[in-house]
């Protein structure tokens, strides 16, 4: 048993303020204050429909009644998938970083019911697992690979530090110490040899050790990492679990999806605190073989169905794109440490796509269902759903937007870093002492024009770091009126140091012209088509915006206007992007699926017809219909 | 148990010879001599090492061993999968198509051998499935779904048809009966209701039927059929099953795809029998959805690696096209019969380019090797395997191969029918008396002139159906020496009716340009690309035949000449095309995976390449290197 530190803590997505390896410290989601027009009322959303909802979908499951069983209080028989506690530990996480951001009394009395049954539920032993109980007691760790207990705990871990670094209370904690202890006593180089087959304890224990100061539970993390790939396997060697290769020798993303991304996000955990090359080396090539062969342009991962998996390089279809939205909040999660780490601004480009597209699709706009797999391409059959019997994503899109306002700012020796735009005010405590006070007005992502006034500074020179993003080419910033000397890169942080006092403003302009952004040549199923893109968003065709045409023939016109143009009125308030594009009479075809083609002839004929693409995150929202990111062009 | 009838028959694939509902009746295996340079060379090799080499791997993974346990005569664990009974079985009517058209005394031997292990291994009841034996005996029929015993059966029982057509000899015909009155007494309307996880047995019992007079037989078939998508489902109602819908209602091609393509011919054979119009109009309906929404351009089928599955509308990927070789065989199968019914064109072309591509493919040159998946896009990691856990392919191959000349010609009450093209000759029984004898000289597929000699013919006039491929689009016949007067429609047969006499004269001339096809638009992993064929053939770009062109760089130039050229030292005998192409200068994307386009620019930079294609049957036979069948344009 260790005892857990005494203070209170900030709440903070990942604690790297002690990581010998990482130049940026978090700053807690209790500091950061929201008040814009695109997130503020998702996270509302979240805490007044989604995060109660699913705790009604919890208990209406059994999920909670399984714990209840667990613990003796309640008679029932196990109900649903044997991973389900997960769920609720995500659930919980996503309320009490709800709780850190904004206080809500009912949701408060339910943390204290889930903390409760929980902890009620723990076997003496520390083994807490709720299928593994009675009549299955004797399966406890008979199945590594495929049982997920190890998957579970790490959920539970987090919850539990998430739990008191929001609430200062230190029972849960204690309990997921209970749980972690037994499980460093289970597995360990003097213990048993194994590796979870769902990855997830590694960062969940990383982040125990920054909160306890054991150094066990790194050391187990980093155990558990170096299991992968031995010989013989010990969880069957596939490149499935990832468990093809010892992870120090990966190059390429390969196997569930999930779980990759899970374990890359815990090796960078243990790399922030040990420093080993190996470990960054791997997981530099792993990010490149991700962003320049395997991710889609959404920023969405995972191109198969089968095995939930990452596909070969350029293999990204997009109607059958898998493209779970757990693995695009397992992204944003991998690039929050990659950036911490070392303020490279390409981690926060690719978190905030990632945010804005691949994840933020995986939510109704009313904040009650839910995608699963994000395809870029739909006929009208894909909808969201209000749970599912494996649950995942529901929760993990509840805890992502719950703590959302703690990926916005960074703070490091030199100085403050804005990775996020969006109105608001933050308060960042500075390592030598003081804070830097700023308020951020701007309608980021519709405008990428950004007011940031400071509203306290201490009395020395600091540096204020701004994410210039890579899809801005015509950046600049001013201070207090002067143009910043050098031109602004894009895909970087402009560093601004001065002396800051309160009243000085800067004003960051990020023009964000429609784009069309076109593929490698090589990724085949984008041949010959094009997709619109303004700011961080990327844009699609819905035909309930388009009723008069099929949006299966529309072509975009080479060179024609594309115009943003904002819809108060629409999908919660959205910037359209219209333009005059064509449609293919596919008549012509009379029904065939092939023909010749004959190049001398003149091009199939078409139609003219305008059309509007809306942001890609907000489709499925109205009537069913054929919906396109990527449009052919010609 | 029923009498088989006494007479040696002809060695036909199916004989719809007496069916009410068929228009056409097939001629035997043994009475078409192919002397071609292109498919004899290829029965020969199935002859002399694919057929002979199978029989190895059957005793090398114990499946004919599983046959000596079942019976007692060999003390040996059952081996390998549960299914594998069928694999034997479908060697075996390999050997037997292979025997009716050319004696092999060690072939001869072989089978002798195999159909004793197998007579033995029947129980007293008419059982006979290897892995329900012994300890497993009491899990006989327990899970039809998965457990495929139907599936076997059916193996066996088409096994035991060819083998009583081919050799007269009445031993196994028996068995299969016994099997079958043990299967028609376990399932049916009285008694158990069920259908089979796998269909098979439904057009086994047909034949079965067809060689025994036994009505019962073609009332199984027609009642397994009849069980799918029953309320409540008997066997999980799933689209995998097929079991979704009742087979009258279905208007798509669903689910597992060999699955499929078995039960459409199972019930195409049905219909031939009973006429019944659901039947024929649900048949034409999935024929339509295949043939104009989810089949590659190689007549491969199975869009989809989960579930080896047909794909939603359009959903046609090419590098992760399943497109399994027993679902192009299952495909050939199926239009066989519908051909047979209707003497429609249609069926006899998707017959050929499924012949030519999407199944042969899946054999190497050597006659060794085999792929099971048949992708069209490739980066040079797909490779044919010398066998397989689940080798269903193989033999499924060597069996089309040896019984392909029972595909060539039909008769009807007006006269004969030539479905394919190859140097060769047949004699034809006429149903009213008398025989058509003919010649086919051609160098078909490379050549399309055909000239068929009439080497004899009754004294009277019959009609002489020619079938004119839908992919030629200036046919053209003489006859004897005069050209036909109608002009000649593409995928149709030309009736060249008149009292024939040997020395007659047929001039079929089916000129075969090099053609660039496209596909339909809302096929969009081809959207701006070009596929390039000729005459029955798809081809591909290879790397081995391309060395300084990374083909996937590879551009067709819109209007460039694309030339034939016949190449003896190439791949056993190819018709190669050769065309000026261009290679985009991929360095520009330094590595990124999107960019911004600018439509004004200039296009990107490129460099003229002379590209060589080759069929796509051929490819992946050399040292391994990309494949593409589908070009950009532009």
């Amino acid at each position: 048993m260790t005892a857990t530190r005494s203070e209170v803590k900030s709440c903070v997505v990942v604690d790297t303020s002690r990581s010998p390896y990482s130049r940026l410290a978090p700053v807690g989601v209790e500091r950061v204050e929201l008040n814009d027009s695109f997130w503020e009322p998702r996270l509302e959303i979240n805490r007044r429909v989604t995060i109660p909802s699913q705790y009604e979908q919890c208990e209406a499951t059994g999920r909670i009644d399984n714990f209840r069983r667990a613990s003796g209080r309640k008679d029932v028989e196990f109900q649903g998938i044997y991973f389900n506690d997960s769920d609720v530990y995500k659930w919980l996480e996503a309320a009490v970083f709800s709780l850190a951001r904004r206080p809500d009394p009912e949701l408060n009395d339910l943390v204290d019911v889930v903390v409760d049954e929980i902890m009620a539920a723990q076997d003496v032993d520390g083994y807490l697992d709720t299928y593994f109980t009675f009549e299955k007691k004797a399966d406890r760790w008979t199945n590594i690979r495929d049982m997920h207990e190890l998957y579970c705990a790490g959920h539970l871990i987090q919850a539990a530090v998430a739990h008191h670094r929001a609430t200062g209370k230190p029972e849960l904690l204690q309990t997921a110490i209970r749980l972690s202890d037994h499980i460093c006593e289970t597995f360990g180089p003097e213990a048993r040899r194994c590796a979870p087959g769902h990855e997830e304890i590694e960062m969940a224990l990383v982040e125990l050790y920054r909160e306890t100061g054991c150094e066990r539970y790194l050391r187990r993390a980093g155990f558990f990492i170096d299991q992968r790939g031995s010989k013989p396997p010990v969880i069957g060697g596939s490149p499935y679990h990832q468990d093809h290769l010892p992870f120090r020798q990966f190059h390429e993303m390969v196997g569930h999806a999930v779980r990759a991304l899970y374990l890359n996000s815990g090796a960078t955990d243990v790399y922030a605190e040990t420093g080993e090359p190996a470990l960054i080396q791997a997981l530099d090539r792993l990010w490149q073989n991700m962003t320049t062969r395997r991710m889609y342009v959404t920023g969405g991962l995972g191109a198969r169905h089968e095995g939930e998996a990452f596909g070969a390089d350029f293999e990204l279809p997009n109607d059958r794109a898998y493209t779970e939205t757990c693995a695009a909040i397992g992204s944003v999660m991998w690039n929050w440490r990659l950036l911490a780490l070392s303020g490279d601004a390409r981690y926060a480009d690719l978190m905030e796509l990632t945010l804005y597209n691949g994840m933020l699709a995986g939510l109704s706009l009313d904040g009650k269902s839910y995608f699963y797999q994000n395809p870029l391409s739909d006929e009208g059959e894909h909808r969201r759903q209000p749970w599912f019997g494996c649950a995942c994503c529901p929760p993990n899109v509840a805890r992502m937007l719950a703590s959302l306002p703690g990926y916005f700012y960074s703070v490091s020796r030199k100085g403050a870093w804005v990775h996020l735009y969006a109105a608001g005010k933050v308060t960042i405590p500075l390592p030598d002492g003081g804070e830097l006070g700023l308020t951020q007005t701007t309608d980021y992502p519709w405008s990428g024009e950004i007011t940031i006034d400071v509203t306290a500074a201490p009395a020395r020179p600091i540096s204020l770091f701004l994410r210039v993003p890579g899809w801005c080419e015509t950046p600049s910033v001013r201070v207090n009126g002067q143009a910043h000397t050098d031109p602004l890169a894009p895909d970087s942080y402009v560093d601004l140091a001065r002396e800051w006092r309160a009243g000085d403003r800067v004003e960051l302009s990020l023009p964000m012209p429609v784009r069309l952004v076109e593929s490698h040549p090589h990724l085949t199923s984008n041949t010959g088509q094009r997709t619109i893109c303004r700011g961080p968003l990327v844009y699609c065709v819905e035909h309930a915006d388009n009723p008069d045409t099929d949006v299966r023939d529309l072509h975009l016109t080479p060179g024609a206007p594309l115009t943003a143009e904002f819809r108060p009125d629409l999908l919660n308030g959205v910037v359209t992007i219209k333009g005059d594009g064509k449609c293919a009479d596919r008549d012509v075809w009379q029904g065939a699926l092939y023909r010749a083609s004959t190049h001398g002839e003149p091009p199939l004929p078409d139609r003219p017809v305008c059309f509007t693409a809306i942001p890609y995150y907000a489709w499925a929202n109205r009537e069913p219909g054929p919906m396109r990111v990527w449009l052919p062009c010609a």
